[in-house]
């Protein structure tokens, strides 16, 4: 059996594709028994030179050559960009075109959408490439763990910011001097905000989130913050304690009855000896909790041309497996269920904090004040000495809430000489 | 639609799948659209007591309770036995029921057999909690690497010997310390030899390699090393050069074309920038590299009642998806090739070396002159004080064949004092 495939993009990923499906022709359909044959593939520079792959197939600027083309049955979307690409795997998805996408902010953002109307249209949406590159996170959540109850996804799915903590935290560089090298490196773009503001992150837990509680959550649910305001002292005293600085994305459930759900992406402390505090560089890694499992981690590649092209071949030769059997139609993730978010009394966890404070007499005292009034309290504390005056107070606490966190925000803003320079929850 | 189980088992894992079964019941139905019953237990001794569980099915002694229930649709075989789960599976296969099993011993020796009984019968066969517990490996390399080509697949894949060599490591405690400790965890049975002497290990890599490389290896296909003659003196010296000693399974292609595939049960020295050294205790881990993937890692719980059950339980719901689809009796893994097996001078890798030698003159002029007789180049040495009048000498080798590692032991053993005390390759 021929399948025919239409790929939009031909940039990192979409060449990576056509790579795979030329070196690896026979040994796909040795294991699928399908020939799959690139068709077509629609770009936006028609002028740009392509290399690195044999071609094959024509290459046009025509959005209607894969979609009229009834030789094509697979979509693969490789493209980027949300409107367009909503509107073109719309328009192929009612053409009863299997779609395949990498396209993160897309499922993050349209996911349902897209996921009814190929229901609608008994064809198959896949995008396992577009949460944590080249690890099988997503086809893992959706066929081993149906009969678990999961509590938690969290994971190192950004490898940009990885990389740069990884850097500053080993190489002892700074901020900048990291995101400089992760740029030539290739492993940041020219505006890194998607990336280091935790955005990408963000897009990514969303999907995971939907996979692990069925829940559907929007940007603006998520408690997000990126890692531009960590600064190497920081690491440095988180080290110091035991503990690895890390941006996570957490989504777990919480409360007494674990009724609500918490999604946010942060830096977090990871201790060192937890799986997740040995992710480096531009890897990531997924952690899973269940009731009955317990913990289990996936790691890999988080991006790159090979990796994340065999997670959507990955996603082809599904649909190669649907199509020999006459099954596909069915969603990715069928798994759908109304949880409350989580309100900031109910987000509790030990917490990293930095305190700048003017170095004068009494000056600690008001500070112990102040969180006792708010009843946090320390299990740690560090004060190294004043530099120009101002004294460095680094204290891990006890469990606190976010409510308990906003209380001692707002007190510290109003107050003189005293400034909360950090503060990171511990991750266990 | 309600499906019927019958289980042979209710030991450590039997009772788990119960309690998940129990417990999650609405979310299985839910998410699965069947509701899983379980019809009728079969247990080997009728007088034992059962608890931890709702029992609201009967017990019997008698396997045709089972095989001859027509509304049982689905038998778990978790009892273990290599000859009388074979029947028992085997007939459970010929009247057309599906099959989850836990054996690993079973699978490893006689499951191509069983796998093409349930082929002719249209019925599923699934095993994926015979292989590290909880961790989902066997599913994974059957959807996710379908396109890629694997070049090894290695793992911790023995918890047992993990946790010694954890112990060993970390708590400075003797083999035999660190055994009888795993025996009081319960990580270790009475008569620890299938797991210390590496068998448990080989079981479950044949089981990897056959779905990473589609080869069907036989028990004298591989060379097995268990941990029984690894001392602390030898994860002492692996750690000061920067290593962790751990129990290794490594199936990989080698040779010039890597056309020939090495299986291997041994202790390896894993760098501790490699996440399998980060592996401690009972946990195990996969690791899987691919042309187009790179290297991804699967970590978590290797045994344990609800991990392993969680992973029969996920053989359950796919046998149910199968029935609501129709599609049932497709091999779980349906790769098969024919690869050789490496010669020994195809199997080259860093080694580590420790000799003892009688501290006499020109006793290290002989030693070296062995080495370079064999073509064996060091890049690290470490001469420890004699004691007793023998001198401990800890080398780190240039890659070496298991022809020249051969070669190098004969020439040792035909020499008066000198001994190989212990040869370990580096992981890299
Ligand atoms: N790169 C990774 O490692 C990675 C990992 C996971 C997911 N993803 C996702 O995969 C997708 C593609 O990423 P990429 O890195 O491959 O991007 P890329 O290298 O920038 O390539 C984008 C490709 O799409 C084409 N294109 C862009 N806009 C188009 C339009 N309006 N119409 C037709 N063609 C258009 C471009 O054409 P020209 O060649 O003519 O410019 C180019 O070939 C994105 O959604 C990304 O988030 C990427
Ligand atoms: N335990 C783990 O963590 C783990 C992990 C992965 C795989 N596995 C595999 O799972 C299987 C079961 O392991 P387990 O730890 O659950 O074993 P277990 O605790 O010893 O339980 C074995 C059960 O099978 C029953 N049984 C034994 N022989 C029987 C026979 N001939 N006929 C009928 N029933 C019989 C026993 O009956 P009684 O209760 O009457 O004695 C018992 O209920 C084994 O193949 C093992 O390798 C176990």
């Amino acid at each position: 059996m021929e399948i025919g495939i239409g790929l939009f993009g031909l940039g990192t990923v979409g060449s990576g594709v056509v790579k795979i499906l030329q070196d690896n022709a026979e040994q796909i359909t040795k294991r699928t028994g399908a020939h799959l044959v690139v068709k077509q593939a629609v770009v936006r520079n028609l002028a740009k030179q392509r290399t690195g792959f044999r071609q094959n197939f024509p290459i046009t600027d025509d959005p209607n050559d894969i979609l009229a083309n009834p030789a094509i049955q697979i979509v693969v979307e490789v493209m980027g960009s949300i409107d367009q690409a909503y509107t073109i795997i719309k328009q192929a998805l009612t053409a009863k075109k299997h779609v395949v996408t990498a396209n993160k902010d897309l499922i993050a953002s349209r996911g349902q959408e897209l996921v009814a109307i190929a229901e609608a249209n008994g064809v198959d949406l896949f995008f396992e490439a577009a949460v944590a590159g080249g690890i099988p996170i997503l086809r893992t959540l959706s066929t081993s763990f149906t009969a678990d109850e999961i509590s938690r996804v969290a994971g190192i799915i950004n490898g940009t910011s990885n990389f740069i903590l990884t850097q500053m935290a080993t190489n002892h560089l700074s901020y900048h001097a990291a995101l400089k090298l992760a740029q030539e490196k290739g492993f940041a773009e020219s505006d890194p905000t998607n990336d280091v503001d935790g955005f990408d992150a963000a897009y990514k837990l969303i999907i995971l989130a939907n996979f692990a509680f069925g829940i559907q959550p929007v940007m603006s649910d998520l408690t997000i913050q990126g890692i531009t305001g960590l600064t190497d002292a920081d690491i440095a005293d988180a080290n110091s304690f035991g503990y690895a600085l890390k941006l996570l994305g957490v989504a777990q459930r919480v409360g007494e009855t674990k009724d609500a759900i918490s999604i946010e992406v942060s830096p977090q402390l990871v201790p060192f000896t937890h799986p997740l505090a040995t992710v480096n560089n531009e890897n990531n890694a997924v952690l899973v909790n269940g009731e009955s499992v317990g913990e289990v981690m996936l790691y890999g590649p988080g991006a790159g041309e090979m990796p994340t092209a065999n997670s959507v071949l990955s996603d082809l030769t599904n649909v190669a497996t649907d199509l020999a059997l006459n099954t596909p139609g069915r969603p990715f993730n069928s798994f759908n269920q109304n949880i409350d978010l989580a309100k900031p009394s109910q987000r509790i966890a030990r917490r990293f904090i930095v305190i700048e404070v003017d170095d004068t007499p009494g000056a600690m005292y008001s500070v112990t004040g102040m969180f006792a009034a708010a009843k946090i309290s320390f299990t740690d504390l560090k004060q190294t000495p004043a530099a120009n005056g101002i004294a460095r107070l680094v204290a891990l606490t006890h469990p606190a809430s976010d409510a308990q966190i906003n209380l001692i925000r707002t007190t510290i803003r109003n107050a003189d000489g005293i400034n909360l320079a950090a503060e990171y929850k511990l991750f266990s």
